[in-house]
């Protein structure tokens, strides 16, 4: 099975947006086994629309369009396509329904041009819009002289905002693909999700056991990213679903506490998830990640009830003042030491009156490297009832790229220090 | 003429990465005046890199691709180009000797594998890789089978990761396009980057202004993000710095103190410059935001300079303790209220001892919204020595938008405090 996916849109060709579409339905499409070949973006013009979907139509059984079904004079997708497909537009009374129902309930005036999104090419299945106006659309195009095999394809069109896009795809495409399009054998994926190791250490780990299984047809994948490394596992055929979870058996106790999660589980939900399943509560004092930490966990619905809150202190006066950071200590070891980090981590626990805290201090750079403590250098302390740990790690990169790291080091210790681990 | 982009990786089409490098590039050619026409991502396979490349050698006259020119075995971009040409890859001593000095000054064994990165297809030229192993490489191809055309076109392989490409493309590849493939007229590209107007606004004000130079051939290009507007002006021909130049002479009054910057400055960027430039300090309290503010401005090398630090205060106890908020106030008009912003920011200067405090506390959703206040509330207040303003705003959205756009409502109330505008 060929799969191919189209993004409309000339913001896309002037740089002005980045084109998330491209990896949230590929990720989705390949963990149910349909792995995209290709992936074009092209402007909102008539004729790159069209080319784009005549090349498309010439070699995948699948294809997805992104954007273009707005109501503006721009939005040409639906209209263009018909055209190539030599499809007559009606327009649909119950999707034009649906949009006055989408505007009244808003109390809000139905612009005239709103109603070309209720047109629907002939032999369409409508895809419901529940977060906006522009319907989806599936069509299968039969074999023809755009369709050169003896298979008929699925063209699918969907609305550009990710808001819509995505429940649209999740509830009504997945369906209909099972449906209409059924894999040719059975699939099953599963990503196991790692912290704390480099992808040649999980590599190193896994790979041996694994080799059995690989000569019978497991598909492994790993992607690292920085701090993390995703183990994917994957196979097709009868025997798929005892291959993948067999291969999820041999990896788990290989990569032991380094797993965090699988599949869509990110390390600052579970965080999240265990504080409040354990019933502890956090709190963060940070220096040069200058409120990442924070960001990060507060990006959680519910966080609330297990953060507590936390500080950021840049200068040594608000170390001191904000977490009680000896001067002594800052005066002997500076403030990117590890008895500073663990000064503050005690302080920020101590007076935010929280179960655990959390704390870093280091060198994001540019500026400010030593060659006893060069750029990248940062210390990672947490306190608990019991005892403080610290960490020292060296993370040489661009700013946002420090931040980065430094804050899934620091989380995934405070990840093991919930679990006990 | 036509600029094609090709990115390769597998990793791109399971959706493990997301693409930045369509951003990027499209932005950069675009601003040059070398606007992409079409975007292609292929696996790492033979195949597939050479159909994209044979396909866009049949149109365009500009073709680059990224990604694959590794050591490893999916990274297969040079041999397969060299093959689809019919060129010989010869080893470059040259090259070979800058990566055996890029592992020398590391203190690296250098991987046998390594050394196919020195090889180079017969008549391209070698673009240096200051940061990595891996040199881009410029091919010009001839009209032929494969380029049915009168023009040559100029096909550029640039290595994938972004630390690597963003410099070599800045510093070697836009000099040669300037050379090589010249642009036939003149062009010119100013983006006027404005906060606090949306896009029907600042359309409604510069629209009809700028009539005339539309009708001589301005585009006028909106681009709207969450509490952001870009107005992006370019011209083509012997008028177009003229006209580009009049184009902004005439919007910049319209859109007064909401334009923040021009071109690539960022509202974190301006903030932290005019902070700097004027001598000034602050700290922030944010509820909501849980740290997302603090983040913004950290990411801007020097930040440490005026940025004392903050504090994260999530629970009324936190507001309390570490902001003086009065435990009247929190129960009187509850913590997300304009008397609440106020004390948070007028605690958050004193405490800090900062020129300026700036608070944000609202309700971020899901959960927590009431009638009166529902899921997207948030107050923002701004304490200076003269005043405390507060500003109420509504931004009803997931999570994530809510922090962003409340971000860039904090930093704009920020910067034209400090410009006193």
């Amino acid at each position: 099975m060929i799969v191919e996916i189209i993004n409309t849109g000339s913001e896309l060709m002037l740089g002005s947006v980045l084109n998330t579409h491209q990896q949230w339905l590929c990720r989705k499409l390949a963990d149910l086994g349909y792995v995209v070949d290709r992936q074009v973006a092209v402007p909102d013009t008539g004729s790159a629309i069209q080319q784009a979907v005549r090349e498309a139509l010439s070699r995948a059984d699948l294809i997805i369009t992104t954007g273009g079904l707005g109501p503006t004079s721009d939005d040409l997708t639906r209209q263009r396509i018909a055209e190539l497909l030599g499809r007559t537009l009606k327009e649909d009374s119950a999707v034009l329904a649906q949009i006055e129902r989408f505007f009244s309930v808003r109390n809000r005036p139905m612009p005239e041009r709103t109603k070309v999104q209720a047109l629907v090419p002939d032999g369409a299945i409508v895809l419901p819009n529940a977060h906006g106006t522009a319907p989806g659309l599936a069509i299968e195009v039969l074999p023809s002289l755009l369709r050169r095999s003896d298979r008929p394809a699925i063209l699918i069109l969907l609305p550009g905002p990710p808001r819509e896009l995505h429940p649209m795809f999740l509830d009504q495409v997945v369906p209909l693909l099972r449906a209409r399009l059924p894999l040719e054998t059975p699939f099953l994926c599963r990503v196991v999700r790692t912290a704390g190791l480099g992808e040649s250490m999980v590599e190193e780990r896994i790979g041996g056991p694994l080799q059995p299984l690989l000569e019978r047809g497991l598909e492994l994948g790993y992607c690292a990213k920085f701090g993390e490394v995703d183990v994917r596992l994957a196979a097709r055929g009868a025997d798929a679903e005892a291959a993948v979870l067999e291969a999820e058996r041999i990896v788990r106790p290989l990569l032991g506490r380094h797993v965090f999660g699988m599949d869509d589980d990110d390390l600052e939900g579970v965080v999240i998830r265990l504080l409040t399943e354990r019933r502890m509560t956090v709190a963060i004092a940070e220096s040069c990640t200058g409120g990442f930490i924070s960001h990060c966990l507060t990006n959680v619905p519910g966080a609330s009830a297990v953060f507590l809150g936390g500080a950021v202190t840049y200068s040594n006066a608000a170390k001191q003042a904000f977490l009680g950071v000896k001067p002594e200590t800052l005066e002997a070891d500076g403030a990117v030491s590890e008895s500073s980090a663990r000064e503050m981590a005690e302080g920020v626990r101590q007076r935010h009156q929280s179960d655990l805290g959390l704390a870093v201090t280091g060198i994001a750079g540019p500026g400010g490297g030593t060659s006893e403590k060069p750029v990248g250098t940062v210390f990672i302390a947490l306190a608990s009832p019991e005892r403080t740990v610290a960490l020292r790690c060296l993370n040489p990169y661009d700013r946002a790229t420090f931040k980065f790291i430094t804050s899934r080091q620091a989380l995934d210790l405070l990840r093991r220090t919930v679990l006990g681990s």
